[in-house]
């Protein structure tokens, strides 16, 4: 029988489940709009970045759905790429992808190093 | 530039997205949840398509979220594998994280099998 | 007790897994080195195509690997996402990267075919 | 053009890819072997572990073999983890699966141990 604690655990969960999954897609997104950018090659930094950030982002979501042991510590590791990332794509100011997936990042750091806390 | 396809590209995808990500988190914590029951053997198979579904509807949502050549192909597959998922969960009527579960799994089904369609 | 046959079953998938995994890898190589090429608006397919393979690819290790009963079906779709990315590939006859990963594309292609049969 | 440099950052992460590799595949299948044990209440905190370090170390793979600039701290919490994972499996002393893959676990603890340092 699942335990009202069971269910709350997830509950604690949840907002920062909801940003890494809105961060992973901005960040697959943005990928894709940075190749079909005409200048693509000041765009490969942003596009690495958001590559690993996708792709802890989704690990996160996964340890934390599944009350891992080890939540508090992908989330922490995920704060840091979340920024870096975030920090890359607000230099692309006239870039509605970019500014897009910073607000994302930005959130989801903000939340998994408030769970990694 | 973002062309304003593009963006609708990603729109036309949003709520199948969405479901892709909630349905890999409902199967990540049905699979945590079974694993706390007194009978886990009973839930062997649940747990073992709950296992696939989460990486498929992860795989599909990243899919997609890319605006992949793959997005149909990906989404008609992870719709076989909700809908085998959700048959599953149903089984156990006496479990609030089944029944959850297989509700997720319908929906992203559902999503998926549009979108592929 | 793991039973000889589970034994086997594992090794019925070991070679296709092992496809599997050096092709992601060769994928996620690849489309850095693409991003480090001073052209790299030409290679934006081949980007595009290398990142939903090394995806693939590792789901469909996942799936062999835990024994999954959708393991042909992934391996389908695998073989299918392995060809369209070796036949971009093998287009750019002068960078290496595409070359090795062409060959890492091929291979994992016909594993995948040979399994999904 | 792919730099020298580029090939050896590559061959400098081989032995610790493969290793993140081999533990993830050698994790799920503990994991499905761990379902098919009569006893499987006893193996659930084994069957977490399973989870996180699969997918862990999938996620390492990814990191070294795109050339992360965050490639040392995810090896860093891979090692983590496979040691967690390891000491469990280690006490499942009648079970092959998980004798195997404590020493797929180990193996990889001490490459991410070494990429990390």
């Amino acid at each position: 029988m699942t335990t009202t604690n069971q269910i709350l655990q997830n509950e604690k969960y949840q907002s920062c489940i909801d940003a890494c999954f809105d961060c992973a897609e901005s960040c697959e997104y943005c990928t894709t709009c940075c190749l079909r950018e005409q200048d693509v090659k000041m765009l490969t930094r942003c596009i690495q970045l958001n590559r690993d950030c996708a792709t802890i982002c989704v690990t996160a979501a996964a340890f934390m759905s599944r009350d891992s042991e080890y939540a508090k510590q992908i989330c922490n590791l995920c704060a840091d790429i979340c920024e870096a990332c975030a920090q890359e794509c607000e230099k692309h100011t006239n870039m509605d992808h970019c500014q897009k997936c910073a607000q994302a990042c930005r959130r989801c750091a903000d939340e998994c190093r408030r769970m990694s806390g």
